[in-house]
């Protein structure tokens, strides 16, 4: 979407009003404009990290990331209790782009009994995944309450949700029922923890403005204020923190043994 | 599902606890399973409508379906965030089975601009109300404040709501994005308008026992509780109220004119 | 607040724009204000009924009703944890002004143990409401579960929550907390219920003013839209529906013996 | 409520039933508790933070805290809703102990103007206080848009939100309308924050166990899992986190000029 003709027009727009610096919010998009824009433009631009994905290095939480996070937590709940009502397996695609914050957070609120997401999924290993799976959600529906669910990262499995719960019963003679969460992720009223983030960030960014710094994304990183360079920003990966990892393992294995 | 031992089955449990009223909250399947029931026991049977779909004869709303069109509701008002911010088209497939109760609610009260459903769609005019719909759109699109968001309700449309996406992308170049919001619709807590209902009806099944009432289903009709066959409350066809569906007509009217 | 000079500026600003019809959402006091600005204009006057305490005559709900007594039972259902939790009473005021449609519908969706309201109180009898809570109370804390919720009007009982909880620790030795919802009953999004109403509404009063209507009330009555005189649905007591008085009596008899 | 026989009792049900190690989830009362049991009993002993205060040393933030500061924020925004319309001043006291923790994440995440917690709060100077506040009220009232918020953290002001309020209307001619959230904030369902937390802390209990820990309290602290001594944990006070006051001043500082 971004083209030399539309940076040229933005920074138009900056020259004719006059702008001295600017604040952004938002995620690697909006970043990668920002740079653009710099080519033409030499006033001071600061960025704030504002995308539901949680995918930019240099802040623990993106601002929206956690509203989308407990967004999504809440519809699951609604799903498990039809889940739970009939012991069905339910596969729910969550967003995150290519990264699996969203799924991890989501995955560990609403106790999932499964994440798929980039950081435990091998596309090598894809036929081992599937069986495991199968495994796993057989042994559970020898128990009682046999409801299963799945969150699985957009951009991850070919063919998605629906891809998945064909396999599933191809493979496993395994019913299931799909749930595509879909935009209800990024709109509507935000989780305390993002007004406040973002109250802090916006605050900051006019200190930092004041003092002069320049090409930057504020962020809070273990509980302070942290700058990082908007090229790193948006080119380091920032990986999903290990202990949701662990526990959402620790979670599973309890579970169903 | 149901079959002859699934029914014996009931039957057997019936006699064994010496039972001698059934009250049953549900649905078509329910009150089918329920007349069956009575070949082999002769005990009291009443039927209390619980559905999200609205679609039993002899009531105004089935308990269930006011909580599933305002979770419906809300899960939109997040998705028109984004649609508003991008100027977007959205499809969004609601539940209702074979009805369009859920449908025309939701799309009332979220001020949708299509609604497709069984009451104003016919199979021999698909290609007029996709021309139409298409014409609308691009009207929409004309104005500054261009979200556009088609409420489709599920078992309608041939190929569901991808299947009207790629209609509109092919015969409209119009891009859209689709959510299906599946069985959120059918969990959560209740609205109070559930509740209270619940615990009317609840009441008016006891009553109804202690006065010998058998092989009815209750519900309130225009603020009245009224007693309806069960035969008749699967049999008949409820129609959408009239007054939704001119609401959404002049709605549309105005909006796009 | 309405005076003389308030009418007189209202009417004057009605003439300078030209205005043939007026359409005013609001309740007894803006319907009041309707009535005088008719003493010196003389364009046409369409009430909608948009008021929490569903106060008017000529309706079965006025707009807002229904989202204030989902958002208090909502509030009730996160007390009743910690009531539940650790056994306790608690008194939760709710609004309605001078009658009890909220009180009712709020008790009965959120299983109040007592409702205390204008339908169901004689301040003949105080003394002997107080003593039957008692008791009532008393019976319900040698069970079990002995959480005891009392949803009380506002303006009935006399000095409000404070005075009969110090009634039930001076008289009964029973401890209890308080929680007077207040002003979050008036705010918030709402529930689909209301958002449809809202919409048949208003279309119904542009078609009311297209056929020289005036100086009415438009309101849903068992479902058909329905005009009232303004006077009459200001002057008019609609009483709280009987049927949820005998759903809260039966509830409660069930629930303590 | 802690008494010797209490303590006996417990420690007899916990040789009773052969246990090893107690994970106890809860606040300063539950920790002063386990102290208390450790004198008669020898196994392991962990606690996990646990209170909606969030005034415990040893961990950023207390499992429940997330959760009340949502649930007031989003009660709070309904009110906001009357006092934006009708240009009015709302004091609402929100719970949190002896501590600011509540009062300024929901001050900041609802934009009050006004925040009144043990932070900012000198009872020598009282007045001086409250001559201030009535101050950038009559400023901000000069203002078109003239609702005014204040957030009063319980057990503060002498006689609580309603001895505020005569305050303000004896020495400042200023009404206003009083809200106190009360135990809505100790219920309902958890944010996502809080699960994932709880998830966190429970396995690291369990591990913590195993690894032979005994008297501690287990918390997050900059995102590492973190151990401090029971004692510590409820006699070392936690202050609010400096930029969240920082971060209101500056809001207040721009709001009112």
């Amino acid at each position: 979407m971004m083209n030399e003709i539309g940076v040229k027009q933005a920074c138009n727009t900056l020259f004719k009003h006059d702008i001295d610096a600017l604040i952004v919010i938002g995620g690697v998009g909006s970043f990668h404009g920002l740079q653009a824009i710099k080519r033409y433009w030499q006033g001071q631009v600061i960025g704030l990290p504002g995308t539901i994905d949680n995918d930019l290095f240099g802040c623990d939480k993106t601002i929206g990331f956690a509203t989308a996070v407990h967004t999504a937590t809440r519809a699951i709940d609604k799903i498990r209790d039809t889940a739970n009502a009939f012991d069905r397996v339910f596969i729910v695609e969550v967003m995150g782009r290519h990264s699996g914050h969203i799924a991890f957070q989501v995955g560990l609120s609403c106790g999932a009994e499964s994440i798929f997401s980039f950081e435990n999924y091998d596309s090598v290993h894809h036929e081992i995944h599937l069986r495991e799976l199968i495994e796993q959600i057989r042994r559970q529906q020898k128990k009682r309450d046999a409801s299963y669910l799945i969150i699985l990262a957009e951009n991850l499995w070919p063919g998605g949700a629906s891809a998945l719960k064909a396999k599933l019963e191809s493979k496993g003679q395994i019913e299931s029922a799909i749930c595509i969460l879909g935009h209800i992720q990024r709109g509507g009223d935000p989780v305390s923890e993002d007004s406040v983030l973002a109250t802090q960030l916006g605050l900051g960014a006019v200190e930092s403005i004041l003092s002069n710094d320049d090409n930057i994304m504020l962020g809070y990183r273990t509980n302070q204020l942290s700058k990082t360079s908007l090229k790193e920003a948006v080119s380091i990966n920032k990986p999903v923190d290990e202990s949701l990892r662990i526990a959402h393992k620790s979670q599973l294995t309890d579970y169903l043994k």
